[in-house]
C-alpha cells in the first residue's frame, strides 16, 4: 500500500499532475523536523516532560496534523479542475436554461474544516457551493468539494476563505457565476481566569459568509433567491450572513473583548514559546509577518498557558466526608437507603496531549446519598471538572481523576461519564465529523449495581443538546 | 505537494511501516489496467462508445475508486495499532473501574462506508465501537476508526464485518473487550421491470449488527446495557440487533426474493461482462470463488443492464399539446391567467457516468397551466423521470432532459428541480457524507420570472424526508 491508494493523490494523478514522492519526502521531513522542534519549546513551556510517554510522539503527532491541516498552500486549483470539465449541452437562451448552459448546480453540506488565522485553532465549516453554468461546459461534482479544501486547508478567516473559493471556482470553471456560502464554527473556549463569571459562556462562535461572482456578485441578484430557496432549513438566515467585503470585527473568540481584557491584565506571552509559534507558521509556508498573523503566535501562546502542568494538587480530601475510599461491612448494609443524586451536563474544556487540539463537552455525575443529606453544591464539582480539565489531558484519565477526586467527598458510590467531542478526530487525516466519544469511571456500588447503573445512564439528557453541535 | 501530505499514508510513517513509493506504484498501476480493461468491456456491454467525453476517462476513475474502496485488503491492523497504545493508570478493582483498568470507552457516529460483496455498490456504515479497558493501557482513539475503516474498505457483509473489527481490536488493544454495533444502510434499487408495481418501495434496506468480545461476548453481558445506555437516541432498538453467529438471510436487495423472482424471467447475464466483473474482483485481491463472490459477477451485471443505453428515444411530441416550445405574444398576454401546478418528490435513480455509481434522490416538477385546465397525470412524469433515469447519466443533464420533454406536453413554461445524493460523493477519496446536490431547469415563464420561480422553490418539503436518509 503506499501513495497511489489515497483518493486525493489519485485525484492528481487523474488529472495528469505528478510529484516525485522521494524527493517531496525529503522536503516535508526537513519541514517537520522544525515544527516538531518547536512543538517541543511549547510543551516544555507548559512545564511538560517531553519524554513522558504519551507526549513523547507528540511533536511528531502535532507536525503531522499541521501539515495534513494546511496542505492546501501546496495544491493548484488549476490541477483539480483541469480534466474534469466535461461538454454538456444546455438549452437555447431564449427557450430557458438548464444542463451546461445557465443550468444552476448546488453541492450542499460539505463538511470541512480550516485553521483559524488568528489563533490556530481549528474550525469546521459547513460549505454550500454552486455555479451557473456556461459555455455548455460542466464539472465533476466532486470537484466544487476538492477546490473548496484547498483553500479551507489553510490558516483562514471565514470571509478570505469564502472569496477565495469563489474566485478560484470562477477562473476554473469559466461559468456565468459561482455561489459561496459558509457556516463556520469556531470552538470559543471560557478564560480560566473569568470561568465562574460567564454562567453562560457558549462554546460555540458562529458565522455565517457567502461570496459571489458573476451572476452572483451582487447580492440582491436574483440568482441568490434561487440558491437559497434551495438551502431551506439548513438554519440560514439571510438577513445574518456576511457578504464580501463587509468590514465585520474578527470573530475569532481570541480578539473578542473580554478576551482582550483579561488577557491584558496576565503577563505578556512566554517569547522563548512565541517564536516557536511563529516558526511553525513560517514552517506551514506562511509568512509570520503576514498583518493578520502578527498577534497570532502570542495569542496562542496565551491560550495555550491555560493547560500549564501545575504541580498544586487539588487538596479535599477530608472536605465533606473525610476520604473513604473503601467500603465496610456496615455502609454496605445502609446503602439500601440511599438514592441516586446527580448533576448533569457540567461543561468542561480540555486539551488532546497527543495532538496539542482542543476537546470539549460534558461531564455527569452520580452518587449514592443518604435521605436527608445535604450534597455538596454544584459549584464545587464545577471546579473540581475545571481544575482537571485545563491541562494535557487524555479523556480516559480526566474521567478517572474527577471520579477519584470527588469519590471520597460523595462517599465512595460514585459514577463519572464524559461526553466529548474531539478536534483531533476532525482535523486530522481521519475528518470524522459528528463523532462522539464517551467514556465511564464507576466507584463503589456503581462499579457492581447494574441497576444503579443503569437508573444513572438512563437520566443522561440526550448528547445532541449537551454540548455537541 | 505528494504522498506525505496524506493523513492516512501519515499514520503509517507515524507506526513506523513505509513502502517504497515506487514499487507500490508500478505494481498498483498494473493492476488498474486490467480493472480499466474490464471497465471498458462492461461499458461496451452497455452499448455506450467509451471514447465519448464523459466516458473516455470512466475506466481510470472507476479502477481509482474501487483500489480506495477496497485498500484495506493491504493494511494491517497492528501496523495501525502498535504505537498508538498508551499507558494510562487505573483504579484497583476493589474501589472500581476507571481509565486504563476496566474503564469503557466508547466512539460514536463514525461514518464509514464498505462495498456489498454481494453486488458490489457501496453500503453506508454508522460504526459505534467501544472497549473497556485493561492492563493499564489505553488506545487513541481514532485508531478505533483507522481499524474500522480497514475492514471497511473490503468487500463486505455487515455481520462480517463487526466480527472482523471486534476482533481485530480485541488482537490488537487486548482489552477486557470489545463491542461493535453498525448501522447499515444499502441503496435499493427497484427492478426497471417491476418499478410501476412497487408503488412504495423503499430506497433503502438497513441492518443493524453487533459483534462483543470478552465482557462483551454474552450478548446479555451487563457491559452491554451500559454501551447501549451511552447509544441512546440513535435510533438503536436494541432487539432488532443482530448478533455474532446469527443466522440470517443476506441483506443484499440483489438477492431478495422479489429480484430473484424478476430476474428468473430475465436472459442470464452477459458472459463476457460477467468474466470482465470477475477479473476485477481478482484484481482488487480477492478470491472470485470465495463462496459469498460466486455470483457477485453476474448480479453485478444484471443490476448494470438496468443503465443499458437504448437507442429509443421518448415519443411525446404531440402527445398534449403538440410540441409547442417557444411562445407567441398572445400567449404571453395570457400568462397571468395561469396557475402554478407542481409534483413534488418523484423517485428517480441513476447511474453516475463518471463512476458508475449510483445517485439516486427526487424531482420536483413544476408548470403553468390554465384555470380549469387539467393537468397531465402524475404517473406519465414518474414514466418520463424513470426513463431519463435508467441510463448511464450526469446529474445536470438528466434535469435538463427532463425538462425538454415535459416542456412541450405542459405548455412550455416548466421548472425541474433534481436533489440527489451521490454514491461517488461518499464511496471515494472525497467522503463527503451528507452532502447532496441540486440542480435546476428553467424554460419559458419560469426563466424569467424571480416570482413563480421561488413561489414553486418554497413549495418544495425538507429535503430530510425526500430521499436523503
Amino acid at each position: 500500500m503506499g501513495c497511489l491508494d489515497d483518493g486525493r493523490f489519485g485525484a492528481e494523478l487523474e488529472n495528469g499532475v505528478r510529484i516525485g514522492c522521494a524527493e517531496v519526502g525529503l522536503e516535508e521531513e526537513g519541514n517537520n523536523g522544525a515544527i516538531e522542534d518547536a512543538v517541543k519549546v511549547l510543551l516544555q513551556g507548559l512545564g511538560e516532560d517531553i519524554n513522558r510517554e504519551g507526549l513523547r510522539k507528540t511533536p511528531l503527532r502535532v507536525s503531522k496534523a499541521l501539515r495534513e491541516g494546511t496542505r492546501g498552500y501546496k495544491q493548484k486549483v488549476k490541477d483539480i479542475v483541469q480534466g474534469a470539465l466535461f461538454p454538456e449541452a444546455g438549452l437555447d437562451n431564449r427557450v430557458g436554461h438548464a444542463g451546461g448552459a445557465g443550468g444552476l448546480v448546488i453541492v450542499r453540506d460539505l463538511d470541512l474544516f480550516s485553521y483559524c488565522e488568528s489563533c490556530l485553532l481549528p474550525f469546521q465549516v459547513k460549505c454550500h457551493v454552486g455555479y451557473v453554468s456556461s459555455g455548455e461546459r460542466v464539472v465533476g461534482l466532486s470537484k466544487l468539494s476538492r477546490v473548496a479544501d484547498v483553500f479551507a486547508k489553510r490558516l483562514q478567516e471565514p470571509q478570505h476563505l469564502a472569496d477565495e473559493v469563489c474566485s478560484a471556482l470562477h477562473q476554473g470553471i469559466k461559468p456565468a457565476g459561482v455561489a459561496v456560502v459558509l457556516q463556520c464554527t469556531h470552538i470559543h473556549f471560557p478564560n480560566i481566569e473569568s470561568i465562574f463569571l460567564e454562567s453562560n459562556h457558549q462554546a460555540w462562535v458562529k458565522i455565517l459568509v457567502s461570496s459571489g461572482s458573476g451572476v452572483f456578485e451582487n447580492k440582491n441578484a436574483d440568482a441568490w433567491a434561487d440558491f437559497f430557496s434551495l438551502l431551506k432549513f439548513r438554519g440560514i438566515n439571510r438577513d445574518k450572513i456576511h457578504f464580501r467585503g463587509s468590514s465585520e470585527p474578527c470573530w475569532c473568540p481570541s480578539q473578542s473583548s473580554l478576551s482582550a481584557k483579561v488577557s491584558s491584565k496576565i503577563e505578556p506571552a512566554n517569547p522563548v514559546m512565541v517564536t516557536a509559534v511563529a516558526s511553525i507558521i513560517k514552517s506551514l509556508g506562511e509568512d509570520p509577518l503576514r498583518k493578520e498573523l502578527i498577534g497570532t503566535p502570542s495569542r496562542f501562546v496565551k491560550w495555550l498557558m491555560n493547560f500549564e502542568n501545575s504541580n498544586i494538587d487539588m487538596k479535599l480530601n477530608g472536605f465533606l466526608c473525610g476520604g473513604k475510599d473503601s467500603l465496610n461491612a456496615n455502609e454496605e448494609d445502609n446503602l439500601n437507603n440511599k438514592k441516586i443524586c446527580s448533576e448533569l451536563n457540567i461543561p468542561f474544556w480540555s486539551q488532546c496531549e497527543h495532538h496539542l487540539l482542543p476537546f470539549h463537552g460534558v461531564v455527569h455525575i452520580g452518587y449514592l446519598i443518604f435521605d436527608g443529606f445535604n450534597p455538596i453544591g454544584k459549584s464545587l464539582l464545577q471546579s473540581i471538572v475545571h481544575f482537571y480539565g485545563f491541562k494535557l489531558q487524555v479523556q480516559e484519565r480526566l474521567t478517572r481523576q474527577i471520579a477519584e477526586t470527588i469519590s471520597p467527598l460523595l462517599g465512595g458510590h460514585v459514577i463519572v461519564v464524559v461526553e466529548a467531542s474531539h478536534t483531533c478526530m476532525i482535523s486530522r487525516g481521519i475528518e470524522k465529523f459528528g463523532s462522539s466519544t464517551a467514556t465511564i469511571a464507576v466507584l463503589g456500588r456503581f462499579s457492581t449495581d447494574l441497576a444503579a447503573r443503569a437508573s444513572f445512564l438512563q437520566s443522561i439528557p440526550s448528547p445532541t443538546s449537551s454540548g455537541e453541535q
